[in-house]
C-alpha cells in the first residue's frame, strides 16, 4: 500500500514542501531511513539527520527551517510526534496479527458468555461467574481467576495471571507476565520469632484506559481495593504493593516501586527504579527523577531527585559539591595551616 | 452471616466497651468504615479516623485512652493487629474461592499420585517423577519440572515455574510468575572475548512455611543448593541469585537482590530495593533500609542505610551532612577571605 | 559413574599432585565437600577451605603453593574454573532432563515445521508463520506469537512469552517468564491531559549465543528492532526498553534497567541493579558498579559507580569524604572560633 506525500499532508492536516507525489510504503527512524519511507523530526537532538537521511518524507513542526539543502520532500505539521503516532496506528492496524473466536483447547468455567468478536487463546483460563466485555481479546495462557471482571474491548497478553475477585476495566491493555491481585505482603510477628499470614481479602480495581508493561505486579488490598485510576500508564517490571492508589494519568517508567498504602496523585511522572515508601501521600503533578527514593509525603506539583529525594535543583548542587569535596578538604588543610603559622609567629 | 460485639470479643479474649449486642458483617479499614463494619485501630497515626469513623466497632489496644467522643462499639484486645489478622482469617475461609480435584485438559506424567482433597487445574504440567504432599493446589498453567518435590498443604499459583530437581517445602505459598531453579548466571570468559556458560548443575531448596510473591525468582545452584530457610517471606520481583541462602524467618520487602553466593541469616528485616553483594555474609537480625547498597560483610544486629551502606543514624547525618554542604562551601569561603584580609591589614 | 585422578587430569590437562588411583562420582563446593567428590579452588578467599576440605579431589592453579597439609589429592591446572566449568558441562549431560517429540496438548499453527529432534512441551503455542530452527526445545507453557523466528538449537523454557514477528537467533537459551517484543513504552500527552498509545510497529532481534535469565523483559521497536547482539548474557528481571541495542559479549547482572533508544557497547560488564538513562550511548569495555544510575553518555573503557555515576576510584574518594564530614563541620566550626578569637584579642 503506497500512499503520496499530498495525501498524507491532507490525511494529518499538514503541507508540502517539496514532491507532492513522492510516495512512501513504509516508516522508519529518521536516522535509518530509506527511499520509500516516511520519517520524522520531532526531538531537535536529531536535526542534523534530516540533511542525510534517505527517508522519502519527514514529517517536520510547521515552523521548521532547514540551515542546509534537505533531500526529503517535507510534510509540516502542527506536532510531528502526534502525527506519527497517528500513521502508527494506521500501519499497526495494517501490520498486526487478528485474533478473533475461541481456540481449543481452553477452558472457560460454565456460564461465562463471550461476545462476537471477542479472542479467547489456547490454554486461557477463565474462571467461575468472570464477567467479560464486549470484543475482548484474552491471549493464550492467560488466567482470569473466579469473580474477575474484564471490561469492553480489552486486551490480556499471554500469561497474564489475574486473581479472583479483582477488575480491570475498559479499553485497558495488560502485556504479557502481568499479575493483578496476588496477596499483599502483610504478616503479623509472632512472640515466637516467626510470621502469621494477614490473609489478604481484598482486590485490585483497575479503571478504564490503563496499561500495564510486561511483568509488572499490582498486589491485592487486605481490605478494600488497591485502586489504579484512569489513564495510567504503568511500564515493565513494577511492583505496586497492597491498598496502594495511582491517581488517573500518571505515567511510570519501569521498575519502580511503590510500598503499601502509599497513594500517589493524578498526572505524576515517575522515572525508573524509584522507590516510594509505604503509608505516604504524593501529591498531583508531581515529577520524579530515576532510581530517587522517596520516604515521606510530597506536596503536588514538585519536581524531586535523589535518595532521599530532595528538589531536583537542590540534588544537582549537592551532586556538585560532594564532587568538590577533594578541594574543600584541601582549602580547610590550608586555612588550618595558615592559623596555625599565624598564632606561631605571633 | 453476622456477629455482635459480645461474640467477637469471646473469640478474641476481648472486652466490650460499648453495646455489646451491636452486630457485623464485614471488615473495613477506619477510614472507610461503614455500619456493619468492623475496623481496627494499630498505628497510632491513624488514631483521629476513630473519632469520625462509621464502622459499628473498632478493635483497639486494651489501654487505648479516648479523648473525644466515639460513637463505635470498642472492643479491647492485646493486639489489635493480630486479632484483626485472625479475623481476616475467618473471613478469607469465608470469601475464597474453593478448588478441588483434577482440572482437563492438564499434563500429569505417568506414576505421579495426586492425593485426594488436592487440586491440580488445567493446563498444569506435572514432570517425571514428582513427589506431591497432600492436600496441594497447583493452579493452572504451574509448571512442575522433573523429579520436583512439593510438600503438604503447599499452594503454587498460576502460572509458577519450578524447574527439575528443586524442592519445595510444606506449608508454602508461591505467587503466580514466581521461577524456581533457573539457571544461575554463571559464565566463564574465553579468550576470545567471548563468555562459556558454566552449567548449572544444582537446586533450589525451599524449606517449611516460606510465601513468595509474585515474579520473584530464584536461581538453581552452581553445585550443591541455593537455600531458602524455614518461615522466610519473600515479597515480589526479587532475585536471589545462585547458592544463596537465606536464613529462617527472615523477611524482604519487594525489589531487593541478593547476588551470587551470599548468606543472609535468620531474622533479618531488608527492605524494597535492596541490593546485597555476591559472596558476603549477613548476620542475624539485620536490618537495612530501602534502597541501600550491601557491599561487604555484616555482622548481627546491626541496622543499615545507603549506598554503600552505613549504619542508619550515621546515614541520618550524612545525610543532613550533605544538604547542608552550600552553608559549609560559604563559611570556608568566609573564612579564607577573613584571613586574607588579616594578612593584608598585617 | 567414577572417575580417577589420573582420568580426569587426562581430560583437562592438568597434572596430579596426590593418589592417582583416588576416585570421585560428584563434584562439591570446597566448603561442603566429602569423600567421593570433586572441588575446586579458583578464588583466593576460599584457600583456608582448602586445608580442612573432605573432598578427595581439588582442582587448583598450577602454581598453588600449600602453606599448610592438604590431604585431598590435587590436580594442577591452568584455570581451574575453566576446567570445572568442563566437568560441570559432562555431568549436566549426565544429570539433566532429556526431552524431544511434541506433547499433547499443544497448540502448533498449521504449517509450522516441527524438526525431528525437537521438543514442543504441553500447552505451549505456535503461532501462524513461525520458523523454527532445527533441534529448538519449546517448554511447557510457552507462547511464540505469529510470524516469530527461533533459531538452531534454541532452548525456551516454560512460560516464555514472545511476541509477533521478533527474532530470536540459534544457541539461544531464554529462561521461564521471559517476555520477547511486548510494546514498548510510549504515549504522546493530548491537550486534555491523557496519554495517547504511539502504537509499536518495530520488533526484537536477538541474535545467537544470547543467554536471557527468567522474568526479564525486552520491549519491540517503535520503528526498527530492539537489538540483542550475539554472545550477550542478561540475567534475571532486567528490562531493556524499547529501541535499545545492547552490544555483542555484553554481560548485564539482575534486575538492571535500560531506558529507551539507549546503544550500550560491546564487552561491557554491568552490574546489577543499574539504571540507564534513554538516548545515550555507552561505549565498548565499560564497566558499570552495581546500582549506579548513568545519565549521560560514556566513552570506551570506563570503570564508573555511583548515582549519577562517576570514575570509581572518585565514588570511593567521595564515599570516604561524605563518611568524614561530621569531622569536617568539626573543623570548621573550630576555625571560626579561632578566628573570631583571633579578633578579639587584636
Amino acid at each position: 500500500m503506497q500512499f503520496t506525500a499530498a495525501q498524507i499532508a491532507s490525511m494529518t492536516g499538514g503541507t508540502v514542501d517539496g514532491d507532492p507525489l513522492v510516495t512512501v510504503s513504509t516508516i522508519a527512524k529518521i536516522e535509518e531511513g530509506h527511499p520509500g519511507a516516511i520519517s520524522f523530526l520531532a526531538n531537535p537532538k536529531y536535526t542534523h539527520h534530516i540533511y542525510t537521511t534517505k527517508s522519502s518524507i519527514v514529517l517536520v513542526k510547521k515552523d521548521f527551517v532547514a540551515e542546509q539543502p534537505v533531500s526529503a520532500t517535507l510534510i509540516r505539521v502542527e506536532n510531528p510526534y502526534e502525527t506519527v503516532a497517528q500513521l502508527l496506528e494506521m500501519a499497526s492496524k495494517m501490520m498486526e496479527p487478528k485474533h478473533s473466536g475461541i481456540e481449543q483447547p481452553s477452558f472457560i468455567s460454565e456460564g461465562v458468555e463471550v461476545s462476537e468478536g471477542s479472542y479467547i487463546g489456547a490454554f486461557a483460563y477463565i474462571g467461575r461467574n468472570v464477567k467479560l466485555g464486549n470484543n475482548v481479546k484474552i491471549f493464550p495462557q492467560a488466567y482470569i481467576g473466579d469473580n474477575a471482571q474484564i471490561g469492553d474491548n480489552t486486551i490480556i497478553y499471554p500469561g497474564v495471571k489475574i486473581y479472583h475477585n479483582c477488575k480491570v476495566g475498559a479499553n485497558c491493555i495488560l502485556h504479557a507476565g502481568v499479575v493483578i491481585g496476588a496477596d499483599g505482603f502483610g504478616f503479623a510477628p509472632t512472640e515466637d520469632g516467626h510470621y502469621h499470614k494477614i490473609p489478604q481479602i481484598g482486590n485490585v480495581v483497575i479503571e478504564d484506559n490503563v496499561e500495564i508493561g510486561a511483568n509488572t505486579t499490582i498486589d491485592r488490598a487486605t481490605m478494600g481495593s488497591t485502586i489504579i485510576r484512569k489513564g495510567v500508564k504503568l511500564d515493565n517490571l513494577i511492583q505496586i504493593a497492597h491498598n496502594c492508589e495511582v491517581g488517573s494519568d500518571t505515567v511510570m517508567a519501569a521498575q519502580g516501586g511503590v510500598a503499601g498504602s502509599a497513594k500517589i496523585g493524578s498526572h505524576c511522572m515517575i522515572g525508573g527504579q524509584v522507590g516510594v515508601a509505604g503509608h505516604i501521600a504524593i501529591g498531583n503533578n508531581v515529577q520524579i527523577g530515576a532510581q530517587s527514593g522517596i520516604p515521606r509525603s510530597i506536596p503536588d506539583n514538585q519536581t524531586l531527585m535523589g535518595y532521599p529525594a530532595v528538589d531536583a535543583r537542590q540534588f544537582m548542587r549537592q551532586a556538585v559539591n560532594v564532587k568538590n569535596l577533594d578541594t574543600l578538604y584541601r582549602r580547610v588543610n590550608q586555612l588550618e595551616k595558615l592559623l596555625a603559622e599565624k598564632s606561631e609567629n605571633k
